[in-house]
């Protein structure tokens, strides 16, 4: 049985990178020890590094006076990291709440500073869906150092594609929707994303920030989620986390072997069509995000019987559909299609859906 | 042929738990997907999870009242996070130093908060090496939160075995000697070790800490490396490193196997007699270390006839014997040698260090 696994992260990896990690699991270039027994300063590692950031750059068009960073932890490290290292001497900073990341993301940084939170979700009684309405961004709103938000929240299911003007750098927690698209870095002052959706295993954080960003004054920071350190000593200031690091180079050379960003956003789109297409034709299935922000990486949905739910969860989990069941805080369901899954995937899905709505005999509670 | 890994760290890895890591790195516990691929907070990883954790507490003997935690980053990581985490409200803690690591962690606890430092190194002119003297510690001394030492100096090669006495909790950076032997858990506050020597792979370290200790004043600390909060949540408040935790899980199990830490801790001793019989046994080879506070984990020495040091280093590699090069702050040769290295791989190093005296021509500089 081919399983396909919608876990929404720690997420399902390429095929192809997997088969070329476990081959060469013990022997790493012939040099009889495996990639994770090797100092992060030997030759062969750091040309690995090297390789990696120059991915990153030819991959996201990443301008030269900006840094590529591979740091430890995830985007809850990347939460405190932003605050600590751009709120030093009383600087504030805004923070636009989309959903559950963004929201722990102002919760994080206030443990270290003010910030002043702004939500930008309106909801549809009509509709019942939610929607962004991005606030119009001016200076008379305050000094802040930046603005923070989260283009693509993964337990709603819900993305912001629109482009944020700010007359404040931009802070991206791009975790989920890195690499699902093209973008205009220079739109951003700053992106992090944790590895453990489109680049690789848990335990590692991209980070790609504009060089003047480093200025700004910072509070105490470890020497470890110091962007100045990191920056300065190319992300080996300390031992990095070596085997996420050579397992995101592979990935980073499999999007560009795969088409690049225009593939996968062409991919995506229609992996996620298949989903919505079957939700929005069936009175069984409900999605609860406007169309214009319906995330392409993570749909949410529920069975409008609720009392479906779990027959649907189990049912999906034994034709091998994994890990579709919603985040715990909110319930429901939720396919999450990162770059690795395949369109066959998304296919497979939607039938199941569908054949779901024909054979279970007890109808909608509608 | 055989090759034998003495590098320092990210260091060689059991090769038993290698081979079963590769055997299932596609598919883990018949899910058919990998162990990178499945949510931290599902069933089969918490119950990883757990089993590591009771593993730690049977192999080390953890009383009940001490938490296990596995975090994000390695032994710098908790430079910062053992002095944010204790020293709010003013907090002065006392760092011994023996040597580099010990003054890093002292460098790194600068940046929160006023630390104490006091050398415990004594120079002995005549034998040319190094011993540590452990200061007598009374509440004269000032009012610390903790006392901060490096049982295990990787640089150096310098272990410190005898109990530390203080009225002051004691904070050990165990990195590269945890596991090595026996301890009484009970002599320490708080124990922390980077994982990649005796514990896996680079990215992730283990703590160990008296809950007591928990109570102390903190300063602000991201959430990640909160020992509260990690300690609250079972390590699970954010994505641990999964693939870290799972490797060392393995790695756990294989100590208990193998015979436990009596059995590592007679190994380890064998192996490093074996080196420090040959260095001490001719006068091609020194060693700077009173003989009580010589390392088991990292033999460090140096040719007397400092122009042989890279041929002996480039003929070492030849021959199949790894990354003996000393650190590239110190210089001179290490071998590493923590539990994964095997008997024969210091029988074959100590052979090649006689051999390498016999068949060089030129004689030593001395």
């Amino acid at each position: 049985m081919t399983v396909y696994n919608f876990s929404a992260g720690p997420a399902m990896l390429p095929p192809e990178v997997m088969c070329e990690a476990k081959q060469e699991f013990l022997d790493w270039q012939q040099q009889g020890v495996s990639v994770m027994e090797i100092s992060h300063r030997s030759a062969p590692f750091l040309a690995l590094m090297q390789q990696a950031e120059q991915d990153v750059r030819d991959v996201l068009a990443v301008p030269d006076d900006y840094d590529v960073l591979f740091m430890h932890g995830g985007a809850r490290g990347q939460f405190a990291a932003v605050a600590q290292n751009f709120l030093g001497d009383g600087g504030q900073a805004l923070y636009l709440q989309s959903g559950f990341w963004s929201t722990v993301a102002a919760e994080e940084a206030k443990r270290f500073a003010d910030v002043v939170t702004m939500d930008i979700v309106q909801s549809c009684v009509k509709t019942q869906t939610k929607r962004v309405v991005l606030p119009e961004l001016t200076s008379d709103l305050g000094d802040f150092r930046y603005v923070h938000y989260c283009p693509n929240e993964t337990l709603e299911g819900l993305c912001i594609d629109e482009e944020l003007i700010s007359p404040w750098p931009v802070v991206a927690d791009m975790t989920s929707c890195l690499f699902e698209r093209p973008l205009n870095i220079r739109q951003f002052g700053l992106i992090y994303a944790g590895a453990q959706k489109n680049i690789g295993i848990a335990g590692f954080a991209l980070v790609i920030v504009r060089r003047d960003m480093l200025k700004l004054p910072s509070l105490p920071v470890a020497s470890i989620m110091d962007y100045r350190i990191t920056a300065d000593n190319h992300s080996i200031y300390n031992t990095p986390t070596t085997f996420a690091v050579y397992l995101a180079a592979k990935i980073f050379k499999w999007i560009q072997a795969q088409g690049g960003l225009t593939y996968f956003y062409d991919l995506n789109q229609r992996k996620a069509e298949l989903i919505y297409a079957v939700i929005d034709s069936s009175p069984w299935y409900h999605n609860r995000v406007a169309i214009a922000n319906r995330s392409r990486m993570n749909v949410t949905f529920e069975l409008s019987d609720p009392r479906q739910q779990s027959l649907f969860l189990a049912t999906a989990d034994k034709a091998g559909l994994k890990a579709l069941t919603g985040h715990r805080l909110v319930g429901g369901c939720r396919a999450s299609m990162y770059n690795a899954m395949p369109l066959t995937g998304a296919v497979a899905l939607a039938e199941f859906m569908r054949r779901f709505v024909q054979t279970t005999s007890t109808a909608p509670g509608i």
